[in-house]
């Protein structure tokens, strides 16, 4: 992962390490807030997707790079690729809001329209494959994207000693499965937590039940965060991940405010998942000192006002 | 000003000076952000109020600080005072919102109501100095009060090499005419520009007329800078500040967006004149250095609910 920083280091931010006294205070811990909410395009996104297309040969870079995603990995992967000067194609549900489009194609993306069910997103996935020769990589489900978002943690890791706790939200697991091996291979002694929302629980319910158990049905403003584990990134949470702390949506909300009000930062609301798993967990991390890694800052301001009005 | 940098350097933080990328590409500039909305309690005027304290005697301080404000110097007066284990007393306008009036409170400041005329400001002023033996010290009006201000643009002359330009907003002229001094003194060839509304223009009035022209009636949404000129801070702003630049409201509102969603951080109206005046004045700062100070980032999220939703 040491390798990743260096690989990737020209194509994305360090991103600042924030404290911020009043929120120490409310947490009754030290918290060292890793602001991915700064990281080039808006999230942590961009590390995997740079880590992933520089792994590949130079033969593979020229036919391309295909992902499909409607969030911030279309976005990441757009970029990345603008950045080395090869295509990317996505694959987006048509009904993917407009401003999310424009996002990737400002990027320069070719965006591939499909219907919005997983089997249409996958055959779409696999004709452009086939079509242009592109090589398929994965949002999350990826050794080199998991290595690459891993490098946020490692950052902070190396930015600040002895961490008790790094706490990073989970949804497909990229970022927290990183996180995990960033801990275990570099800090073995911090203990790693995952923030989840309580309407898109299905890292907790697999942690249960020892087994993956997919999300159906997610229902949560964390919109990053409503997708299901997967085989690669599940293992990596099952073995290196101590607990995942459920948040319910105002606890979300109220963690959003605190942010902007208190540290006048915008993070999106599932970069705010780990800072409500924090305040949710108090009485644990008494006294700890505990990275808070902050995903994201891609917000509509439309839902923002929805939020605070 | 050196000194009032070693003065105050363990009350305030040292902000950062962030940079962004898309907002060099639509500036046509290269710009440096002084992030005083980082700064403690939320905006550079912890900076005047801990400098002018601290130049009291121990008699004074024992005896207390007094000022009127409504804004963020009534907080960095009380939060000022309550580092340095003083009394701070705070004369308030009754219709002051309740939020404010709790800040205050928060930080340990003693708040005397007063009708919301300028007479019984002043009378009620007198009042509490003469009962509590306490020093006035003006909000902007004041030599240490404008030295302390300037403590954040000489931070920036220190951080950022060869600028071309700083622009701040202004209302009373602290901030405006602090920045002023700072470049004078420690980078000449750096011109000062004043950002601010045209709903509140006395400053631009001031320097087409030669004299101070008070303000009468403001109508902005940037509630830091209704206020009008004093005659300490007119005089610098009349001699160094090269020139002053109106923006509109919706400007201004456009600017706090471009922060928002850009930068990732939250400004208050104020805050965000100085990068509005950047934008209105593109032609001229083509291709220079510019260092623009976001003054604070105390801003109800009601009010940005209002302007985005």
């Amino acid at each position: 992962m040491l390798a990743a920083i260096e690989r990737i280091k020209s194509y994305i931010h360090r991103t600042p390490v924030l404290t911020c006294h009043t929120l120490d205070q409310i947490a009754g811990a030290k918290l060292f807030f890793k602001c991915e909410n700064f990281q080039k395009m808006g999230a942590f996104k961009m590390r995997g997707a740079a880590n992933a297309i520089l792994q590949l040969t130079e033969g593979e870079r020229e036919r391309g790079v295909a992902t499909h995603s409607s969030g911030n990995f279309a976005q990441a992967m757009a970029l990345a690729a603008q950045m080395l000067g090869i295509p990317a194609f996505i694959v987006m549900p048509s009904n993917s809001p407009e401003v999310k489009k424009a996002a990737v194609r400002g990027y320069g993306g070719e965006i591939i329209e499909c219907e919005p069910t997983l089997a249409a997103r996958e055959a779409t996935l696999q004709q452009v494959v086939e079509r242009t020769g592109a090589t398929f990589i994965h949002p999350f489900n990826d050794d080199h994207v998991i290595q690459g978002q891993g490098t946020a943690a490692l950052e902070l890791l190396q930015d600040v000693q002895d961490l008790d706790f790094i706490i990073a939200p989970v949804g497909g697991g990229g970022l927290l499965g990183g996180t995990a091996l960033a801990a275990h291979h570099f800090s073995p002694k911090t203990k790693v937590w995952g923030g989840e929302p309580l309407g898109a629980n299905d890292a907790w319910q697999s942690k249960q039940a020892g087994k993956i158990i997919p999300q159906t049905n997610p229902q949560t403003i964390a919109d990053g965060l409503r997708t299901s584990l997967g085989d690669k990134t599940w293992p990596i949470i099952r073995d290196h991940v101590e607990r995942v702390v459920l948040v319910e949506e105002d606890e979300i909300v109220a963690s959003l405010r605190l942010l902007m009000e208190r540290m006048k930062i915008v993070v999106e609301p599932s970069g705010a998942v780990a800072l409500a798993a924090v305040l949710k967990e108090k009485a644990a991390l008494a006294g700890k000192r505990v990275g808070v890694i902050l995903s994201g800052g891609n917000v509509d301001l439309k839902v923002l006002a929805g939020l605070f009005g």
